[in-house]
């Protein structure tokens, strides 16, 4: 192999391709990264059997070959110097990176010995075209109620789904829940996707990325996200009817800005540490008041209120961090906030009628 | 206590307190803040014995009075507040905090059970006024090479002392050294101050502070920084006769821009993490270049080389990073660095002639 690129370009490559390289696993080559030419361009690829990310980018080559060298010497190493042309050379499993008068010598492993990059089937393959800042909402709303609990894999993922002619994501950790209607399409879809894999897919995106392409098939997922391809197992299993937990509609319900909730709940939950984030929300339609007190504990209790458009008097005991949580993802001035007594689970939504996203906290016992 | 004050300054003077108090100590007070009308002012202190902060910020007092809450609760509580005034009242050792619709109440201890705060003795004491940016700049070349290894006390502070009418600062953990020329001053003095207390001067300095005041005495320091006043213990001890260990004079010298020096040892170091960090510094007088060695380990081997002025040949091995500290504290586009043989001490200073601060590092064998 013989062959120059510029710094840049490698830089970005081997950022993205060193995240998901791992020297944790039993394989010392997974800690490794796959330096290849295709024709005239060079691919770089990492993986950690449940995740590849391939990298294009443009080079001068002089000799077609491939090896693997660690990756995080190679990524620091390459990231360290000068922007410019970038030389590298491999005679017998080393590999010579030259820049100016940076000379570097980095002992690698033979390319055979690197696991086969996946592929997807053209076959039996679901396609969508999605807008990044799209994508980039949908997966941010969602992944935060996935479980990160791996005795219920199915639970560690974001359901992709198709109703009605729209494609849905939806997640649940038994506590909470988040839907989220994506896009309208025609295709049947319904594959649960490793939200490590989402977070992934979400670091490669640039601010030039205008379209994330999505291609799934039955077993796997593949994200092209600019010159970055992210291939990922999907996970196995039925996803639960969590359909059937949205409440259609509530009999307290409480409007206010965004920014303002966010405020009341933060304070009541600094109170409310050893109670475990509870909290207690009491609205009253007299006054269009809204009041949230966190429970008496050691260091002393919190009551703070505030304007709100209120229909029906209603209280109920719910988890600080969750909501927090929730109002970090709608990204809109204001919100709705409803609720049937203490039981029920309360949603939390745009005040905007049109509103595609909602968010469900079961409540506390208090 | 009955009190109000603006939200801004309750944050600032909670936030250099809150740094200083501590839960880890065996006594629970320590983690708490004494709240303190005095005359027109709010004192707010926290102190662990070792180091106490003492703000003073200007309040409308309506009732004199005392009480300690804990630092964590309150400091988080006043933080998240909207902007304005906040009112203050004490009743039975719990403290009301009230802004707006946000009202708390935090559960304290008696003042009289906090530890007296320390105070300076006019008498004996010397007194210098620092330019602020002088003071961060030699506290910051010194701290660095002081020790963390805290057998021997004495290495782990910065020492002031006066030599032939100056007053120089200076550090050593045994492999490196740094002085530092601070000021003129008739004054005798030698204290050995805790590194720990100086991170902390420097965590309480503000855009706005012009001018720093320390006040020495026999067995304490007192920092003035703005209304902020920071009092530390002295380490008892004898300094060693460090300034034995500068070399007068090199035989081999190189000067060059201290950007691309750092760039090389940087990548040196990249490649000498098994070997701790070694590598070879070599330079021709010939050439007129320099270049920089890893030493070959597992993961393959370095050489960079730059243009640089030089007189005489040498090499020396040693710590990449304690090169990078040095770099990183001498704030100059070009430095010198010279060394004779592979066993004496090295020496870096900055390239100007007017030079007040030289940092010392001791070979590593090779």
């Amino acid at each position: 192999m013989e062959l120059s690129v510029t710094q840049e370009n490698l830089t970005k490559a081997l950022s993205a391709a060193s995240r998901v390289a791992t020297s944790r696993a039993g394989l010392p080559i997974l800690g490794n990264i796959l330096f290849r030419t295709e024709g005239t361009r060079l691919l770089i690829a990492a993986t950690n059997l449940e995740i590849a990310t391939v990298v294009y980018i443009g080079a001068k080559v002089v000799k077609q070959g491939s090896l693997t060298v660690p990756a995080r010497i190679v990524s620091e190493f390459v990231a360290s110097l000068p922007k410019g042309t970038i030389s590298i050379s491999v005679k017998k499993n080393r590999m010579s990176i030259s820049a100016g008068t940076f000379n570097s010598v980095i002992n690698g492993i033979d390319a055979e010995e690197f696991p086969e990059l996946p592929s997807i089937s053209v076959k039996n393959t679901v396609k969508y075209s999605i807008n990044t800042n799209d994508f980039k909402q949908a997966v941010t709303q969602t992944i935060i109620t996935s479980s990160s609990d791996t005795t219920r894999p199915v639970l560690t993922g974001v359901y992709w789904h198709s109703v009605d002619g729209s494609l849905y994501l939806a997640a649940t950790d038994g506590y909470r829940l988040a839907e989220k209607k994506l896009l309208k399409t025609t295709s049947q879809i319904s594959a649960i996707i490793p939200s490590s894999s989402l977070q992934e897919v979400l670091r490669a995106i640039h601010e030039s990325t205008e379209e994330i392409e999505v291609l799934i098939d039955n077993s796997q997922v593949l994200f092209r996200v600019g010159d970055t391809e992210i291939t990922s197992r999907l996970i196995d299993g039925n996803y639960p009817d969590y359909r059937q937990l949205i409440p259609s509609s509530s009999e307290t319900g409480i409007t206010l800005e965004t920014s303002e909730f966010m405020r009341l709940v933060k304070i009541a939950g600094l109170f409310a540490r050893e109670s475990g984030g509870s909290i207690t929300v009491q609205a009253e339609e007299q006054n269009q008041q809204l009041t949230i007190q966190s429970i008496a504990s050691e260091y002393g209790e919190n009551t703070s209120s505030a304007k709100a458009v209120i229909t029906n008097d209603g209280q109920i005991t719910l988890n600080s961090r969750y909501i927090i949580d929730a109002l970090s993802v709608i990204d809109e001035p204001s919100i709705t906030f409803r609720f049937s007594g203490r039981l029920a689970p309360c949603v939390i939504s745009s005040s905007e009628k049109s509103s595609d996203y909602i968010h469900i906290i079961m409540p506390l016992k208090s």
